[in-house]
């Protein structure tokens, strides 16, 4: 009876908030209500006094769109009160439309569907391997989402690596935004593919408080698998005016007190949910310590080989360190990783949102990871590192096999947005280093740093142009010739193409000033600002698309300090094919001849 | 005896072309030449002389890597010569590293795994729906790609949709590029997923002839389900040097002529083909004809309202003219062509990664594809619009709720990065129209522009400020306000604040000049370039991050026409919480005041 009485309080909440906001879902939160009521009454164990005990259960909504089922849960545990809960939706609260970590006991936004899960298996994944502790993961997907194929990348993962800590509670209510979901209330459809995939599936009436006991005790135990409670459910339940009825998702119902009269009321009842029982700490790997790699000037190393080696001798120094990699770590050499630090490696095989995902997982239990693949294959993850902004998420993604310059395999494998793609992230740091000392320089900055972080390597080897000994910065440049007649901008392939270009350039008698552009998110303007003042004009050039890379970063830098000179912006213009890479940086117009003709146009004045 | 003797020569021409390349996968070739083998002779009906031919069979390698082993194939149908053939992966050659269509039997690009599936899927659902016509769409698909959940993104559709003209080959060689993928050779896992998901599954050695021809034979039999073939095979089959061991991916063999040799030399054997043998053509919708829609000035309409009518309206007059949605067509009111044109009208539920592949499918086969989702979700489908560019695909995307003035929805459900990630795309065209008439425009030069297209729209509705008999182009802006003072630059909602910034300014005795900028890709570097020249400064402002949106597209044109003058740029910098739409643009320092306050500093050149 008292679980009754908290669900329809979670109802009425829901109701009440999202009418105080003018907006909102409370029918996709009143379908939920019985099974958060069970849930927040007998099986979870989060102490809501302390969020951060590392033994609390982990709750995700994965279906973030029932934010007011989540608060008005967050009311009847005591974290907030109903005050606050009434502020659902205004500016400044820290109750928004969608869950996001502003909440002590929200671990990552959600909103944008499908990723709950895939995080969650970030989070079990954790428990199991990293911080080796019995918590569980609790999560709460909606029906529609279930179409999402990062839904299947997480159903593969959970059940390949045995989690038996996760529980995914799935509200089947049968109606999209739009209309009927393409399974309908055909539960058995759900639980043959999570079946098919190694998981243990109960299905059960989702508005019967003794079925839904029944299988989250069930479904606590561990047996090997992750389980999955497909729980039949009516959207809208217990309000006539909007139960089980198309075209009321998303909004607040018309009659709120009618509804909530239907209801029984407004209820203030309190649920005391049970904190963790036993004892533990986070498990504490052993970091021995040693050097950080150093390369020769003159040697020829790719960036992406410096990365694998500095990330595994950094792993030796760092215990929370963790890598994780699509599927190519002999090509990104996360390899060199597992070999040295195989307990804290994740092989995510070619599942780049799940890899994502899984980072920002780990990270929310403070770990942190170095996510790996092509550049080209984090665009598959894009709407991840968007929400990980989202969800304040501190990790690293690095992008390999950059440009044009990895030659014969062609376009499909050529990161040519990534710079654009990763500057547009919110607060996100963007690197992309011309020798492998910059990445033992810069790797063990990212490892510290807050945001979404990206570092970009090249397939092939370029030799090492920088002292060992010299101290690279977040944020800064270095000017690695001296010129006053223009100034080259490079980065990668392309500083080593500008240094080319200067030699050039100095052949005909003019001293190219060269701007090694590491940092191209946040940018040098001090720099650029002086080049722009002491130089004739300014050449860039990146390989990458003409949009949003390196050269728009220069023009912004430069319109931020109101420095008015010629600039001259090389970039990939024509769609790639197979080749040599020097045939290839030669049609995109970005190497050492282009950029010294660029040049020689600025200073002719043409 | 024939079919073996011609899986032998596409094996060694497999490894012949990769050996005078230097790179490639040959190994990933051998594994699948025996399947290729059986369909080339007796099931593929695809006439290689004509491949416009409505009728033909399409064939995709959804595992692109596998390309060499395409290109044999197209030596063997007699479709290019063994010379065509040696020039793989040179520059130059249309035989890339990764099919591209390039080659006129080649559908779309792959190379991205998990990409061709649903591809195929678009292509199928064309064959069912829109073509009408009874051919079959043939998929080769890799083991390690089926971990991506677009895979099972396809798997859904297709079972859904009832696409039993659809045939996905899975060659399970049980070696990804690092190591054994998560099945392995558990043809039973991928089986169980399969019929899961409502298809039919035939588990063969895919090495017997005979096993895969009668698989084949039923696999073309429709039967209402799609139909996946598991084929055990091995990595490299054939050759000792490789024969299933691990390391040996994406490498030429170390001996090529042993290998050759091993295989019973080179041949040139010649398989004939079979094209199709029925008559047909490809199905017409009716289009009445009817005008597109006019708004009256002052108005208030929602863009992304107009997009729903005006393609509906474009629908009647246009036959090839088709509609996807990701489930939220009644907010993108793609709903609106749903209703006039159900029969081409496709919902693609929550899976934006299937729905970009299907609209990638359905202009390949010609039809005019516009998908539709918020902006924020098109980022989900990052990887397959990068990709589509790379297929030289010609497909309209719309992405509403664009930016932090959807309002108390939050930061998950706001496009802030499209413009920077759309702009990034070679090729692209990328719109963000201010009112409801330039939407009526607009739209009708979208159903003819070649390449990937995006259309920004607003949730919220503004006044219509254009005449319905105004013209605006691709590529055009409008100087919607003259004056000589300084420039104010915006689109979409920012337009209607700088007119409201210029307003405040006028009452200060400012002429601002107001540039509705609404074709953020072509850029109109004319009219900026006379903004620069003939007023005092420019200010940008967007509802959009900073980096790579309109106020970096604004600066690369002035750097183009080397007009120097000073840029204020303003966008969203703080990551945005809920509050009402006005709240949100004015914590964003995007509203009229932000934007009047910036023309200030630089009339006072502060």
């Amino acid at each position: 009876m008292f679980r009754h009485e908290l669900a329809q309080q979670l109802r009425v909440d829901s109701i009440r908030a999202s009418s105080a906001a003018g907006s909102g879902h409370p029918t996709s939160s009143m379908s939920a209500a019985d099974l958060m009521a069970v849930l927040l009454d007998g099986h979870l164990r989060l102490d809501f006094d302390r969020p951060e005990d590392p033994r609390n259960d982990h709750l995700v909504f994965s279906k973030g769109h029932a934010s007011p089922l989540l608060y008005a849960c967050f009311k009847a545990a005591g974290a907030i009160d109903d005050a606050e809960l009434m502020t659902f939706r205004r500016f400044g609260s820290r109750l928004e439309g969608h869950p996001t970590p502003l909440l002590p006991w929200v671990d990552v936004a959600t909103g944008s569907l499908g990723q709950g899960l895939p995080v969650g298996v970030g989070l079990a994944l954790t428990g199991k391997r990293l911080d080796r502790l019995p918590y569980r993961v609790w999560v709460l997907c909606g029906d529609s989402e279930m179409t999402e194929g990062s839904i299947w990348e997480a159903f593969e993962h959970a059940a390949h690596e045995g989690l038996d800590n996760l529980i995914v509670i799935v509200d089947v209510n049968r109606l999209g935004q739009t209309g009927e979901t393409m399974h309908g209330w055909d539960l058995s459809s759900y639980a043959r593919r999570a079946r098919a995939c190694g998981w243990r599936s109960i299905e059960i009436d989702g508005h019967d408080l003794e079925q839904i006991d029944a299988a989250l005790r069930d479904a606590a135990n561990p047996t090997g698998m992750p389980t999955v409670v497909l729980a039949r459910t009516k959207k809208g339940k217990g309000v006539k005016e909007v139960e089980d009825l198309p075209d009321k998702h998303g909004k607040p119902l018309a009659d709120p007190d009618g509804a909530i009269e239907e209801l029984g009321g407004v209820r203030n009842l309190s649920v005391r949910v049970a904190g963790p029982e036993w004892e533990g700490r986070r498990h504490e790997f052993p970091a021995p310590g040693g050097a950080l790699p150093r390369y020769r000037i003159g040697e020829e190393v790719a960036t992406r080989k410096a990365y694998g080696e500095v990330l595994s001798a950094l792993g030796s120094r760092q215990p929370d360190v963790v890598a994780l990699d699509g599927e190519v770590s002999n090509s990104t050499f996360s390899a060199l990783f597992r070999e040295s630090h195989p307990e804290r490696y994740f092989e995510m095989y070619i599942a780049e949102q799940q890899m994502v995902a899984a980072a920002v997982g780990m990270q929310a239990r403070h770990w942190r990871p170095f996510a790996s693949t092509f550049a080209a294959f984090m665009t598959r993850a894009y709407d991840f590192i968007r929400m990980a902004a989202v969800s304040r998420a501190n990790l690293c993604l690095m992008g390999s096999h950059a440009g044009v310059a990895i030659g014969e395999d062609g376009p499909s494998q050529m990161g040519l947005e990534d710079l654009a793609a990763l500057r547009a992230v919110h607060g996100s740091i963007v690197l992309y280093p011309s020798d492998a000392n910059q990445v033992a320089r810069l790797l063990p900055q990212l490892a510290e740093a807050d945001g979404i972080c990206y570092l970009r390597t090249s397939r092939g080897a370029n030799p090492v142009i920088h002292s060992p000994d010299e101290s690279f910065e977040i944020g800064g440049s270095k000017v690695v010739r001296d010129g006053s007649d223009v100034t080259l901008v490079g980065a990668g392939i392309t500083l080593h193409e500008a240094l080319r270009a200067a030699d050039l350039l100095a052949e005909e008698g003019w001293q190219a000033r060269v701007i090694d552009l590491y940092s191209v998110k946040p940018v040098d303007t001090v720099t650029l600002a002086d080049a722009a003042a002491n130089t004739g004009g300014i050449v860039t050039a990146e390989d990458h698309w003409p949009e949003g890379g390196l050269g728009d970063a220069v023009l912004d830098a430069l319109a931020a300090t109101g420095s008015l000179v010629p600039v001259r912006k090389l970039a990939v213009s024509v769609l790639p094919g197979s080749g040599k890479p020097a045939e290839l940086l030669q049609q995109a117009g970005i190497d050492a001849h282009a950029i010294a003709k660029a040049a020689r146009q600025l200073l002719h004045g043409s």
